[in-house]
């Protein structure tokens, strides 16, 4: 038994706009730290996964970076999707391919553009993970929530299944989606509820039995291109993908699968969603301003500043994200930084997709 | 009788940085407008005063910039103060000068750093003041006051002394310094105070005449210079204007003599004494965003930008001064905009005097 790691990097960058772009989004940014988010995702698990075992799963626009931010990729273990389908379809494809070249393979498929501060214990808990998943169980990694998030999914946990060391994989009461404020404050009260984190661990062929019972036409779509090199695999998906539903692996098999466990995870997790959520994995001055590049603060705190090619000064700010790039300047207050992407639907209607 | 202009062009620009620069302050920008504050000054003044008759007071870092934006400036008239000393010698080198060339010389002195929306406005105020200043009359703008501004010095005005058509001249009872808030809010209710515009009109001999009374060491030392010549004028007071008294000529002149009088004036007069202060003298969209360059604005109000290269998107953004230059931001909130010299202090101590 192998470990594999299946890297999905195919997110587009709308939330971190400026600095994030259509070809540049953002696990191709280094938002935290020297190195991009990408990167930083490859480290966490590279003790613990050979080189040739690392697939990565992105699209046309970001190939080249991801190219060149991990030279040593196997050219037939960088898979190109056409067209975005949501986490189900990518992973499908990746454990088809993975499952030919190791019959035995254990998967762990981690989004590449995660933040964990970290890495070591998270390899106790991936570990963990690995030994409750011999067999069929398909492991969700679920977050100790630190506050009553409305914006992630909740793991319901039932008993215990497995006891290690450091951790416990627990059975899935259920899976419950983005909740209202009142239901997730009840969530984290409970006690029970973790935040899903979408980084998930299974062997090749548990997971392909589940998702062949669940969503065969997924499989049976994909599973002519098993081995085909990397080639003919573009080429091939490039007619097949877009007719492929647009499912996450969430609801398209784990939801609807009594072989899912959770493992519990507290190593620093943020999917750091947008620039309001960089301040809470990013080390802040006294006042809780976070930044790069050099800055003048008077009498401002909570700021969220990106601006590493000139000074900013800020004065009399509080609770605002300053991110400037060559060509575009955002000022954005951080209780709106979501809403980020409203301001792409604008560059849009005006034509200005070379802002995008 | 010819009237001459003296334009007082030698302020610093601390208050617009970081669009203003040492080497390019406030009256050098295109604030308000396509042509910077200096030549629309000028061109406020230009259909009453000959081109030959304009003397412009400036500095050394500044001298290259006024050359290049009023080409046809007789050289003996672009006067370089080696050192800036406020109003009063600045005005007396001016009105000395003048008077060796023309004995019988009407001036009006303006600052080239105002902002007027009504240019016909102020010159058929201009024309009152000059018929008021036949004599022994020193001239100031009174503007009446739109609100309490505590940043402005004040005239209160005694009995009218003269009235024209759409004018009329008040003796002035005594200058105010800059009051707290009730004084201000007490003067405006009072209805015979106006904001002291920094604006004047004398002859050059009854100016001079008070000057040889109240500075005399002023007079004295600048005597020699009025008629040598652009270079000897620059070596000469090299040596002398560093040791005049730094003092402005309302406080060494104006405020000690009964000759004094104020013509009252309406004509959208405003300092522009910071970044909000443009919100009042712009044009404003509907939800007062005031602005150069191209903006997305989404749920922001009340803001300044000055972003001519880039795109600014403002997102929940509200009463903000937002300023990009190739190497300094400034996000400041507007009801700060004065203390911006404050960031200049700070980069001063670290040495970033590039910045300045």
């Amino acid at each position: 038994m192998a470990l594999w790691a299946t890297i999905m990097a195919g997110g587009s960058g709308t939330r971190f706009w400026p600095r994030s772009r259509k070809s540049m989004p953002k696990q191709l940014l280094a938002l935290a730290g020297e190195a991009t988010l990408l990167e930083q995702t490859v480290a966490r698990v590279l003790p613990l996964v050979e080189r040739e075992r690392f697939v990565v799963v992105t699209n046309a626009s970001q190939q080249q970076g991801v190219g060149e931010l991990l030279p040593w990729l196997k050219p037939e273990n960088l898979l190109v999707e056409p067209v975005g389908r949501n986490t189900a379809p990518c992973l499908v494809l990746a454990a088809t391919r993975i499952q030919a070249a190791d019959p035995d393979a254990v998967i762990v498929a981690l989004p590449a553009d995660h933040v964990i501060l970290d890495d070591a214990a998270f390899r106790r808990c991936l570990k963990a993970a690995i030994a409750a998943a011999d067999g069929e169980r398909l492991i969700t990694f679920g977050i100790v929530p630190r506050y009553a998030e409305t914006g992630y999914g909740y793991v319901e946990l039932a008993e215990p299944l497995q006891q290690s060391e450091s951790h416990t994989v627990y059975r899935v009461a259920r899976f419950r989606e983005k909740p209202d404020r009142a239901t997730a404050q009840a969530f984290v009260a409970a006690g029970n509820f973790l935040w899903n984190s979408g980084i998930f661990v299974w062997r090749a062929d548990a997971f392909l039995t589940a998702a062949r019972t669940h969503l065969p036409e997924i499989v049976e779509a994909l599973a002519p291109y098993a081995t085909v090199t990397a080639g003919r695999l573009v080429s091939g998906l490039m007619f097949r993908y877009a007719d492929l539903p647009d499912i996450s692996v969430d609801v398209g098999i784990l939801e609807r699968t009594t072989a899912v466990a959770c493992v519990k995870g507290e190593f620093g997790w943020s999917d750091v969603g947008s620039w309001s959520a960089l301040a809470e994995v990013l080390q802040s001055d006294a006042d809780g301003n976070v930044s790069r590049g050099e800055l003048v603060m008077l009498a401002s705190s909570g700021n969220v500043v990106d601006a590493p090619d000139k000074l900013v000064a800020l004065l009399g700010i509080h609770d605002c994200v300053v991110v400037d790039t060559p060509d575009a300047l955002l000022v954005c207050a951080k209780d709106r930084a979501q809403e980020v992407r409203q301001i792409l639907e604008v560059l849009r209607a005006r034509g200005r997709t070379d802002l995008l």
